[in-house]
C-alpha cells in the first residue's frame, strides 16, 4: 500500500493513536481514504488545486455528454472556491454539463470552454499574442482558462514577423508583462522575436494553422524548441489550456 | 511442396504405408490436406487455437458484412470448444454476422467486438488499467477478448500519473496481478509507473487519445518502448485485442 | 510526504505505537527510511527484486568506472541471494567493477554484461532466436541476463525467413517453449513467423543490424508492432536486457 | 530545340533532303512534330507503348469526368492494338468515360479500373498474392492491369505469415511462377517469405491496410525494402497498377 | 532605418534638440548608435541583460578559441555587474577564454561552462531533478547557469519513475519549490510525475540519454509535450542552459 | 518603444522640432503612428507593397467571411494602385468579400483567388509548368497571383518526366523565360530537369498530388531541395501563391 | 515438424517404404535432414541457388573474419558450379576469407566484394547507370555481383538529369537493354527519366550520396517510389547487391 | 536517339546537306557529337554555362583527389572565360587540383572552395546574412561562389532574431539589396524577419548549426518553407553553393 499524507497530519494521527484517541483500525481506515472519488469511468481528483495550483479541467473529447456532466458535478461538490472547467467540449457536451450544472459561462462556439465558479480578478499582466488570425481559437482557449483563474490577459492578435512593425508598436506591453503566451503556427518565429524583447517568462504554443510544410504544427513546435531566444519554453501543439496552466504555475 | 505434419502422425502414416494399410496415393493425399479452408477471399485457419493458444479473430475493417458472416460461420463449423471473435466491426458487419450466426455477444457500440462460444471462467488475475477516460474503447476491446477466453479482468480507469495517488490507492491490486495491461495515450507514463510497482508481466498499449504532440499514439508508443522500467513489453497503437492475446500467451 | 509501506507492517507499527513500544518520533523516522540508499550520483534501489521480480541492473553507458564499481558494491551489500548485473559496460567499467567486486562473470567482449551471484538453475524452456549472425550481440546480452537468473536459453541463430526451412527444422523447439525471444533487424519478419507457430509468449527485439531502409532498427520495430501474428509483444531496439526481464516477469 | 527521333528515320530524312525529295522546311517541320497531342490540360503520349512496353493509363484522381473521357478518347484514336486504361476512377469518371467511349470493361466498384481494347491472352504465369482480405482492392487493380495486357494471374488471397502453412500449401505455384506480386500491409513479412521460396522476380506492394504502427503502409514499405530476401523489389504504397507495369516490363 | 530606443530617453533627446542642446546631426548619430558591438564575426549584445533578464552566454560549438575569448572580453568590458557565461566549451576554448579573461570559474570537464562575475546569492528555492545518472551533464549545465545568477539549486539525482519511492521520499522538496527543472531521457515520465505533485512551474528538459527507441531525445521530448500534467513546459533536447534561463525569467 | 521610420523623414522631423515647427509631443505622436490599422482580429499592413514589393494577400482559411470582407475593405481604402488579393477562399468567403467590395475577379471554383485592382500588364516572360493535370489548382493560384500583378504566364501543363519529349518540345520557351515556376507532386523530378535546361531562376513548388510514398508532398519537397540542378529554389507544399511572390521579388 | 520436400522425391520415398527398400526409421531420418548446415553462429543454406536462382552471399558487416572465412569455406564444399560471394567485407575479412579459400577475385578496395567460382559469361544486356561519380561504390557492388553470375553490365556513369543530354546521348543503350539498374542519390530523378525511355525492367537504387535534404538516401528512395514512370521498382538504400539479385531473378 | 541542337544550327546543317556541302554521314556524326566529354568516371558538361548561366562546379566529396584534378583540368580546356570551381574539397583534393591546375584561389580551410578564372566584378548588391557565428562556413561557401562570378556580397554576421536590433541597425542594406541570402540554423526565424523588410528576392539556407530539436537543420528548413513572409524561397540544408547559384540565376 502506498499512501499520500501530510507529514504534520501524520504526526497528529500517530499521537492520537498513541494516546488511544484513535484506534488502530480507524487510523488505518483514514490512511486509506484518499483524496479522489471513483466514478467508475473516471477518478475525480479533488486535491489537484492544492497540489498543482489550478483546478482539474474536464477535457471533453472522448467522453460522453453524461460523463462530462457527472464529472463537473462531482468537482462542484467540493466546497472550495476554485473554478471548474470543461474544455474542448462540443455542443452536446456543453448542453449536458450546463443542464446538470447551471451557472457555467461558455467561451467560443465549438469547441468551447465552459467555466463554473470563476476566481476573483488578479492584477498580474499577462499578454496573449498570436501571429495570425487563424490562431484565434487557441488564444481563446488560453484566455478563457486564464480568466477562470482571475487573470484578464491583454491580447495582441495578428502580429506575426512578416510585418515586424506590428509587434514593435506594442513592444512596451510585451516588455512589461509578467508573463507572455505566444501562439503561432507556420514557422513560429514570433516566439523568438518576443523572447528577444522581454525579460518575462514566455510560453510558446505552436498551432496547427498553416498548410504544407507546416506539418500540422510540428514545424512551429520544432522551431520554438530550437529558438535562439534563451529561456523560451514550449507546450504541445494547439494547447492553449496548457499554456494558461503554465502561466498559473508561474504567477502562483 | 512444403507440408506441416505432426511427427508422431507422420511415423504412423509411414508405418501404415509400409504394411500396405495405406496406399502411396492416399498417403500423398493426406499429406496434402492442410488445416485450413479456402473461401476464395480468405483462408480460414482452423488450427490457430492449437498452434497459438487463442482463436482466430475476424478483423472487421476492410471486409464486407457478408465476408465477416461467412468467415465466422466457417470458424463455428469446427467442433472445438474455443471462442470465435469478430473485432472492430461496424453495425452492418455485426448485424450480418449475428444474423447468420445467432448467439454471439456484442461488446461496445461501434466499433464492436462480438463473441461466440465464450470459454469457461478462469481464475488468473488480470488488471486492465487506463490513464484516462478516453482510453476506454481500447480497454473494452481488450477486456472483451479476455472475457471470451474466460478471464474477467479488474479495471482501473483514469489512473494517469497527473494524480499519482489515484493509482497508488490501487497499488496492491497491481502488485498482486498475474498480468497487467496498461492502456495510455498522450505521454504513456503510466506504463513506466506500473512497471515499477509490480513484478507481473506488463503489456503496454499506446492509444491515439490526445492531440498535438501525441502524434496519434506515436509519442506514447515511443515512450513505452523507451521506458526505464525493465521488462515492459509493448503492442501496437490502440491494439487492445493484441494485448489480450499477449496475456493469453503468458497465462497459457 | 508520500510513503511506501507494507500494510501488515504498517498495522504492526501502529500497534506498537499504541502500546508504547515505539515512540511517535521513532515511528516517524521508520516511515521516513525508505528502501534505497542515496549515493549522491545515484539512488540505489534495494527492493527492486521484491517489487519487480528481478535485480536492478547497473546500465554502464554514461557512468564513470568508479560509479559503476560503487553502485555494484552497494547492491552486493544487500544480503539477499539475488543476482547483480552490470550491462553494456566497456572495458574500463568492467575492470573497475571486478576489481572492487571480485567474483563476477563477464559475458561478451565489449560491450559486456557482468554478473555477480547468479541464481540457481531453473527448468523453464526459453528460446532465443536470431534472424542473422549480426544479431548475436543482442542475443548475448539477453542470454546473459537470463542465465544470471537461472534460465539457460536454447539458441537458434541465423534462422531468418529468407531460408524458412532453417527455422522450420527447429519448429518443435519453438512450439514447445515456455517463452521465446525473437531478435531480428532488417525487416523483422522472423517475429511474425515464430508468432504464428507457437502458443508461447513471444518477445520481439528489433535490432539495428542492417543498413539503408533498416533505419537503425526502426523498420524492424514498426514491423514487429504491426505484426499480423496476434499477441506478439515488443521491446526497444537492441534491448536484449529488457527482453530477458520481460521473460522473467512472465515465468515468475 | 531538343528533338526525339529514330536514328534510322533520321538517316532516311537526311538522305531525302540530300536528294531534294524533302525540302529543308519540310524536314524541319517533321522534326518538330513530336509524338504527343496537347489537349491544353494534358499532353497525351501516343508513343508510350513503343517506349515503355505498356499503355499510358489515365489516372483518375484530380481530373474532371470530362477530362478523363477526353483523354481516353484521344488515346483510342491511335490505331494501334494496345489496351487503354482508366485507373482509380470514381463513379462519375467511369460513367463519363464509358459514355463517350463505349466498350470498356470495368473492374471493382470504386475506385475502379476500366479497360478498352484488352490485349490477347498470353501464357506467362504470374501470381498475385495478398497477406489478408483487406489487401484485395490493391490486388484487383494489379490483376485488372495485367488482364488488360493479356496476363491472367493466379490469385493467392489471405496467405499471411501468421498461418504460414496457408502459403506453404501453394508453394509450388509460387516457386514455378514467371513473376510474383506480393501485396501486404501491416508488417509486410509475406514478401520476405515468398522471396525465399521462389527464384522468380518478386514485386512487393506495401498497402495501407492495418492501423496504428502500420503508419498507413510505411511500415510495410520499409520492411519490404529492408528484406533479408535478396533481389526483392518494391513499388509505392497501394500501387497495384505500378506492380503490374513492373511485371509487364519483366515479361516483355 | 529602424531604431530601438527607450521612450523616455527619446523624449529627453527630442527636448534637447528643441532647445538646441543637441544638434540634429548629433541626435541622428545617437539614434544610430545601437546597443551592440560588431566584432566582424559576431555582434555582441550589451543590452541583453536589460531586455531579457539574463546575460548573453557565449555558446562554444562552432567558434574558434580566439573568437570565444574575444567575445567574452567584449562582454566583460561592459561595466554592469551581471555574470558572463561561456557554455559547451571544449578544453581549447576554455583555456583561451580563461587566459585572456582571468577569474572565470569552470564547471564540468568537457563540455564545460565557465562563469565570470557570478551574481550575489538569491533565496528562491529551485530544484533540479534527473531521472538517471546519465542525465548529469545536462543537470550540471543547468545548475552552473543558475549558480552564475545567484541561485543554488537543490539536486535530486536518479529519481526516475521505475522506483517511484525514490522520488516520493523527496516529494516535500519538490512540492515546496519555487521552480523545478526536470531532466530526463528515455520516456521522460518523470516530468509528468513531478508535474502532478507540485504547484510550482516545471520546466522539462528531454535528454539524449538512452538508446534505441529513445531516438536521441525525441521520445522524451514528445512525451513531455504530450504530458497529462497540465502546465508543464518544455525546452529543447539537452538544453540545460535554456531551462535555467526559463527559470530566471520566472523568478525575475 | 521600437519605431520604424524613414531616415530622411526622421531628419526632417528632427529639423522641424529644432526650429519649433513641431512640438516634442507631436513628434512623439508621429513616431508612434505606425503604418498599420488594428481591426481587433487583424492588423492590416498598408505598407507591405512598399516594403516587400507585393500586396498583402488575405489568406482565407481560418477566417470568417466577415473578417475576409473587412480586411479586403480596409486594404482597398489605401489609395495606392496596387492589387488586393483574397486567396484560398471558400464560396462563403468569396461571396462576402465581393458583396462588400464589388469589382473583384475570381479565379478557380473553390478554393478561389479573388483580385481587386489588378496591375497593368508587364512584359516579362514567366513560365508556369506542371508535371501533371492534378497539379492544376496550384498552377491556377500561382497564375492568378501573377496576373494580379500584371504578369500573364505561359503555361506548360502535363510535361512530367515520364514522357520527357513532351517537355523537350517546349524547351525553347523554358530556356528563354525570365523566370520559371515548376509545379510537381509525386517525385518532383520535373524541377531538376527544367533546372538543367534554363539559365532562368527556377522556383519549384512541391504539390500534394500523388499517393502512397508521395507522403502528401513531402517526397517532392525533399527531392526538389536535394536536386542536382544547381540554383533551384523551393517554396512550401502547394504554395502557388508563394511561388508567384518569389517571382515578383525577382522581377521587381 | 515442418518439412521441405520435393513432391516427386516424396513419392519415390513413400514407394521405397512401401516395398521395404527403405525402413520407416530411415525415411524419417531423411525427411529430417534439411538442406542447410548449422555452424553454430550461422545456418548455411546450400539450396539457395536452387530456390532463388542465385548464390547465398556472405554479408560481411557484423561477422568476424573467421566467421566469414568459415561460411565461405562451407559454401565452397557444395559441389555445384555456382558462384560464392563475400560482400561489404573489410580488409581483415577479405584477407581471412582469401587465406582459407584461395582463388577468389576481389572488387573495390573497402568495402569489397570477393567472388569465388564465377559463372560462365551470359549474353543478356544489362545497363548500370549512375547519376554522379559519388554513386560509383554502389555501382561497383552491383556490377561485381552481376559479373559473378556471368553478366558484364554496360556502365553509364555521371548521367544525372542536371545535364540531360549526357543521358540522351546513350539513350539507345538504355532503350535496348534487357534490364537497367539506375543508381542515384540526391533527388533520384534519373530513375524516372530512364523509366520513361526504355521498355526494359528498371531497378532503382537510392544512394546515400548527397547531403542536407538528401537525408542519407531517404529522399531518393521516396522519389523513386513515387515516380511518375510506371513500372519502376526500387530496392533499399545503397543496396547494389540487391539490385543485381533482382536483375538475376528477372533474367533467369 | 535523342539529340540536342540549336534550331538555327540545325537549319544550316540541313541546308548544307541539301546542297551537298556536307554528306549524310558527316551530318549524322555531327548530330552525334554532344557537348560533353566522357572521362569514364564522369561526363564533363562543357555547355553548362550556356544552358544554366553558371559554371559546372566540381563537388569534392566522394571523388578521389585525382578525379577532382582531372575534371578541373578538363573544364579549364574549354576556352570560355567562365570561372571553374571546386567545392567542399578536403586538403588532399585541393592539393591535387592546384598541383595540376595552378592559379586557383582557395577560400576557407577545410572544406574549401577553390576558384580558377574568376569573373570580372559586377555591380549588383547582394547581402549574405547569418543568424550566428556558427553559420559562417556556409556563408563562406556562398560568398566564394558569388565572388567567383564577380559579385562581392556584403556580409551581415550574427544578426539573429534574439537581438532584433542587431539586424534593424542594418535594415537599409537589406532593404536596398538586389538579392539577399539568409543563412540560419536553429529555428531559422531570421529568414522570415528579413523577408518582411525587403522587397528583394530572399534565398534562405537552413544550416545544421544547433543541437537537439534543431534536428540537423530540418527544423530551420521546415520553418523557412512555412514562413509567413511571402515569396521567400529555400535551398537545401547547408547549401551555400546552391544559394549562390540561385542568386546568379536571378541577377543574370
Amino acid at each position: 500500500m502506498l499512501v499520500t499524507v501530510d507529514e504534520a497530519a501524520l504526526r497528529r494521527l500517530l499521537d492520537a493513536v498513541q494516546v488511544g484517541a484513535v484506534t488502530t483500525d480507524d487510523a488505518l481506515e483514514r490512511l486509506r481514504r484518499l483524496p479522489f472519488v471513483d466514478l467508475g469511468f473516471a477518478r475525480v481528483d479533488h486535491h489537484r488545486t492544492l497540489r498543482q495550483g489550478m483546478a482539474e479541467a474536464v477535457y471533453g473529447p472522448g467522453k460522453t455528454p453524461e460523463q462530462c456532466a457527472e464529472i463537473v458535478a462531482e468537482l462542484l461538490t467540493e466546497p472550495g472556491p476554485g473554478p471548474v472547467l470543461l474544455t474542448r467540449a462540443d455542443d452536446a457536451q456543453v448542453a449536458a454539463a450546463l443542464d446538470r450544472n447551471p451557472g457555467g459561462q461558455r467561451t467560443g462556439s465549438a469547441p468551447s470552454t465552459v467555466c463554473w465558479r470563476p476566481a476573483a480578478p488578479r492584477a498580474e499582466r499577462v499578454v496573449v499574442a498570436t501571429a495570425g488570425t487563424a490562431d484565434l481559437p487557441v488564444a481563446d482557449e488560453c484566455a478563457a482558462t486564464l480568466s477562470a483563474h482571475g487573470l484578464e490577459p491583454a491580447r495582441l492578435i495578428d502580429v506575426g514577423v512578416a510585418g515586424v512593425h506590428r509587434l514593435l508598436a506594442s513592444a512596451d506591453v510585451v516588455a512589461d508583462a509578467d508573463a507572455v503566451v505566444v501562439i503561432a503556427g507556420m514557422e513560429g518565429a514570433l516566439a523568438s522575436l518576443i523572447g528577444g524583447i522581454t525579460p518575462a517568462p514566455v510560453v510558446a504554443v505552436p498551432t496547427s494553422a498553416g498548410y504544407g510544410a507546416s506539418l500540422g504544427g510540428v514545424t512551429a513546435l520544432l522551431a520554438m524548441l530550437a529558438s535562439c531566444a534563451a529561456g523560451l519554453t514550449v507546450v504541445g501543439i494547439d494547447n492553449g489550456f496548457g499554456a494558461a496552466c503554465a502561466v498559473l504555475r508561474m504567477l502562483k
